[in-house]
C-alpha cells in the first residue's frame, strides 16, 4: 500500500452510499485516530470512517478491497506496539460508534456486545449480576472489546483466568472482501471443523475486522486478599512463586513483581510511600482468594521462618488493597512521567526465568553500564516488562539508536531460552523487524500464506506483524 | 485420493529408509488400525506405519506428499465420528510407539509428552505431584494426547476447565510436506502474530500431524462433593442449573443430566439400583468443590423448599461417589449393550436449551412415534447426547435408513436455535454431509481454502470433515 491519495471513485462511493458524518478528514481527527499509545510514529491517515452498523463496515471493506485502499481497524488505541497506527495514508476504521451492550444472559453466563464497547463498561454492565468478563488491565477504561480480542489481550488476571482468547464464545467478523462471518454464536462446545474464531483472535486486525462478540462471563470472584512481600532478588521471587503455587489453601488471582527501581519511580511520581521500612531488591504482589483462611495464615507465618520473604504486609480492607495495587499499577505511567523508558514485553517459560534473568543481567551490564533498568511484570505467567531508562546525559536520538542496537542482543537471549519477544503487547509495527527471534522461517512462510488466503489484496492493516 | 495400490517407489523408499518393523500390512493389523469406535465403516488401509521418532514421521509425510499417498493419523481410535477410519487404502500413521512422558515441571506446571501417550497415563504421571491435565472422559484409558488435541476433546469437566484447547501450551506438528513446526514451546503468553497452534487443535488430522505437546497442568482439585438430584423434566434441569450457577458457596466441576430411560438401561445392563424410591423424568449429577460447607448445606436444604428438586442424595465417601458417577458414565456402554442406538452429539447455547428440547420432543413424536429416545449429556455446557434406540420390531437397515432421513429434521432445529451438529465428537466421516447445518457457505469456502493452504496435495486425512 502506498500513501497515494484515495481514489476519487472510492470517495464518491463513500459520499453516495453512507451517512454524511460517516467519514472525517479533519486534521485533528486524523492525528488523533492515526496513533496509539506507542507514540513513536507520526500519524498520517487519509480519512477516518466511523460506521454505526456491521452493514456499513461490510460495505466499506468491500469498497476498500475493490479499490485497493488500506484500512487500519481501530478500537481504543491503547496498544503499545503500533498495531493501530495509521501513518501511511490508510483509512482508519474506528468501531467507537458500535459500542452497544446486550442483555446479560444469566443462564448461559454470556453477553453479546459490539466491538467498540469499552472494556470497563462491560465490567460495570455485568457486575450488577455478580458476573465479570475477566479481561483486566490498566488501560481498561479506554481499551475496547474488539481491540482486546484482536490483540488477545493479557493483563494482571491471566494467571487465574488465561488470556482473552479463553473468554470469547462468538465472533462476528467482516472479512477483507466485506463478507460477514458469524462464528460459533454462544456455544461452549462446537467441534465442527477448524475453529475459525481463533484466526481472528490476536491477528491485530490483519485478517478481518471484529464487529461483535459474545463474551463468556464468570462469577465475580470471592473476597481477595492482597499481600506485598519483600524479597532480595528474582530467584527469590520464583522460589516464593513455586511455594505459593503448590498451596491448596488459596487460588492465586495475580502474582506480580517489580524491582526496587520501579518502586522508587512510583514513589517519586505518585508521592506514595513504601509499606516497608527497609528497601529490598524485589517486591511481589500476591492477590489470592482464600479457600481456607486458617491455612493461609499458617502459610504466611511460615514464609519468614523458611526464609522465603524478608518482609511482608497484608492489606486490611479495600483501601489498603488499592494502595498496594497502586504500587504495581502505577509503574508504567511513573516510568514515562519521570523519564524516557525503552520498553520491551517479553515472556519465558516460567521454568526458564531464573537462568534467563541471570544472563539478562550480564547483558545489561555489558550493554548499558550504569544505566537504570526497571524490571516488572506478570512473572507468574513468565511475562517480564523490561524498561531501559534514558540516562539524563544522553540525547534522545542517541539513546534510541543505542537501544535499537541492543535489542537484538536481548532477543537472542529470549530465543536461546525459548521465549517470546512479545508476550502480550503484540507485534504491530514496533516489533516487526524482530519477529524472526520468536518465529522460524517455516512459521513466517505459513503466516504469510494465511494472510494471502484471508486478505488476498493486502488491504487489512498492511505492514503490521509482517510484510507480504 | 483413490484406493489404488501404493506406488512401488514409495514402498521401496519405506523399505530402504526405515526400520524393518516400521510398516505392517498384516490383515489383522489393517483391520484393527483402520477403524475407530464408530464401527460403521469397513476398515481397509493399505498399510500401517509405526514411527518411533518425529524424524520418521517427517520423512514418512514427505514421501506421502511426494507420491500423493493418503495418510490417516491415528491415536487411540476412540473417536465416534470416523475421523481415524481408514477405509480407502490409506496409510495409517499410528503414534502409539511415541508415548514418552517427560518430567513434570513443578515451577511452570507443565509436562512435555509424545502424542501417543495415553490420557490416563498422563493423569497418573502428574497425580503424584498433586497436578492434573484436566481432560477427562470415559475413554481416557485408551485415548491418546495427540487424539485429544486433534479433536479438541470435551468431556465431563469442561464446565470447570474448558475444552482441551485451553490446556495445550506447546505443539510439535509435522506438516503435510513433512516440515516440523515447534509452536509456542512452554509459553503462557506469546502474542507474536497468529497463534498457529490453534490451526491444529481440533483439525482432526487434516492439517498436520501432532507428534509432541507441552501440556498445561493444574492442581488436583480439592475434595469433590457428588450429588444426584431427581427433577421432573428438562426445564427443571435448567432451573436447577441456573440456581446452582449463581451460588458462590461451591465451584461446579460437573453438571450432567440423563433421563429415566437412560437410567433404566444402565440398571438393566450394569445391574445397578437407583438411589431413589420413586422414578422421575430426569436426573442431574452435580459434582462441586465446596468453598463454604455451611452454605452448601443451606443451599441443599433450600432446594426442596423452593421446589427445585423432587429428590436428592449426596454421596458419602468415594465409593458412593463412584456409584453415582457409574449411573452417568455407564450410559453410553449400556445403550450399546442393550440395543442399537443411533447417536447424535449436539450443542445449543445454554439459554436456548429449554426451547430447543421442547421442540425436539415434538419432532421426535412426529418422526419416531413410540420409539425410545435416550437423552443425556453435559447439559451445563449446552451439550446433549441424543440417542434414538432401534425398536425391536425393525430391521437394522430399515432403522438406519429411517434415522438417516430423520437427522436433517433435527439438524434443522439445531440450526434454528444457533446450535452445533457436533459438540465434542467432531465431524470425521459421520457428520460430513451435515456440516452445512452448522457452517455457512462462506465458512465452508474458508475452511477449504485453509485446507489447500496447509495441505496443497490433499494427503492428510482426505475426505474427513469436508471434501475438497
Amino acid at each position: 500500500m502506498s500513501s497515494a491519495p484515495l481514489p476519487a471513485a472510492f470517495l464518491q462511493a463513500l459520499t453516495e452510499g453512507f451517512p454524511v458524518d460517516f467519514l472525517t478528514r479533519e486534521p485533528e481527527e486524523l492525528s488523533e485516530y492515526g496513533r496509539d499509545w506507542t507514540r513513536v510514529y507520526a500519524p498520517a491517515p487519509s480519512a477516518v470512517a466511523l460506521p454505526r452498523t456491521t452493514d456499513e463496515v461490510s460495505r466499506l471493506l468491500a469498497l476498500c478491497h475493490q479499490y485497493g485502499v488500506a484500512v487500519v481497524p481501530s478500537g481504543g488505541r491503547t496498544g503499545l506496539a503500533g498495531g493501530a497506527v495509521a501513518s501511511k495514508g490508510e483509512v482508519v476504521l474506528s468501531l467507537q460508534r458500535m459500542a452497544q451492550l446486550g442483555p446479560v444472559d444469566l443462564l448461559g453466563n454470556t453477553v453479546r456486545v459490539q466491538a467498540g464497547a469499552v472494556t470497563e463498561a462491560v465490567h460495570r454492565h455485568c457486575a450488577e449480576h455478580g458476573l465479570t468478563w475477566p479481561v483486566d488491565f490498566a488501560s481498561k477504561g479506554s481499551s475496547t472489546v474488539g481491540g482486546n480480542i484482536a490483540t488477545n489481550a493479557g493483563g494482571v488476571k491471566v494467571i487465574r483466568y488465561g488470556l482473552t482468547r479463553n473468554w470469547v464464545l462468538g465472533l462476528q467478523v467482516v472479512t477483507a472482501e466485506g463478507r460477514v462471518l458469524e462464528l460459533n454464536g454462544a456455544l461452549e462446545k462446537n467441534n465442527t471443523g477448524l475453529d475459525l474464531r481463533q484466526l481472528f483472535i490476536g491477528s491485530e486486525g490483519t485478517l478481518g475486522v471484529i464487529t461483535e462478540a459474545t463474551l463468556k462471563l464468570t462469577q465475580v470472584p470471592g473476597k481477595q486478599d492482597v499481600f506485598l512481600f519483600a524479597v532480595p532478588d528474582v530467584a527469590a521471587v520464583l522460589r516464593l512463586f513455586r511455594d505459593a503455587r503448590q498451596q491448596t489453601a488459596f487460588i492465586i488471582s495475580a502474582y506480580e513483581f517489580f524491582t526496587d527501581r520501579c518502586l522508587a519511580r512510583v514513589q517519586r511520581h505518585r508521592k506514595l510511600r513504601s509499606p516497608f521500612e527497609s528497601p529490598s531488591g524485589c517486591y511481589v504482589l500476591l492477590e489470592a482468594e482464600a479457600k481456607d483462611a486458617g491455612q493461609v495464615e499458617a502459610w504466611l507465618g511460615s514464609l519468614f521462618e523458611r526464609g522465603l520473604v524478608t518482609d511482608g504486609t497484608q492489606a486490611q480492607g479495600a483501601a489498603q488493597a488499592s494502595e498496594l495495587w497502586a504500587l504495581r499499577e502505577g509503574i508504567s505511567e511513573s516510568l514515562s512521567a519521570t523519564g524516557l523508558p525503552h520498553k520491551n514485553d517479553i515472556s519465558l517459560p516460567v521454568a526458564g526465568l531464573e537462568a534467563f534473568c541471570a544472563e539478562l543481567e550480564s547483558v545489561f551490564e555489558a550493554r548499558y553500564p550504569g544505566w537504570e533498568i526497571c524490571l516488572f511484570g506478570h512473572i507468574g505467567d513468565g511475562n517480564l516488562h523490561v524498561n531501559v531508562m534514558k540516562p539524563d546525559a544522553l540525547e534522545k536520538a542517541e539513546f534510541l539508536a543505542h537501544t535499537k542496537q541492543a535489542d537484538p542482543t536481548m532477543f537472542e537471549l529470549v530465543r536461546k531460552h525459548a521465549g517470546s519477544i512479545s508476550a502480550e503487547h503484540g507485534i504491530g509495527l514496533l516489533k516487526k523487524d524482530y519477529l524472526g527471534y520468536s518465529r522460524t522461517e517455516e512459521e513466517l512462510a505459513l503466516l504469510r500464506a494465511l494472510k494471502r488466503t484471508l486478505d488476498p489484496r493486502g488491504v487489512l492493516n498492511p505492514g503490521k506483524i509482517l510484510d507480504p
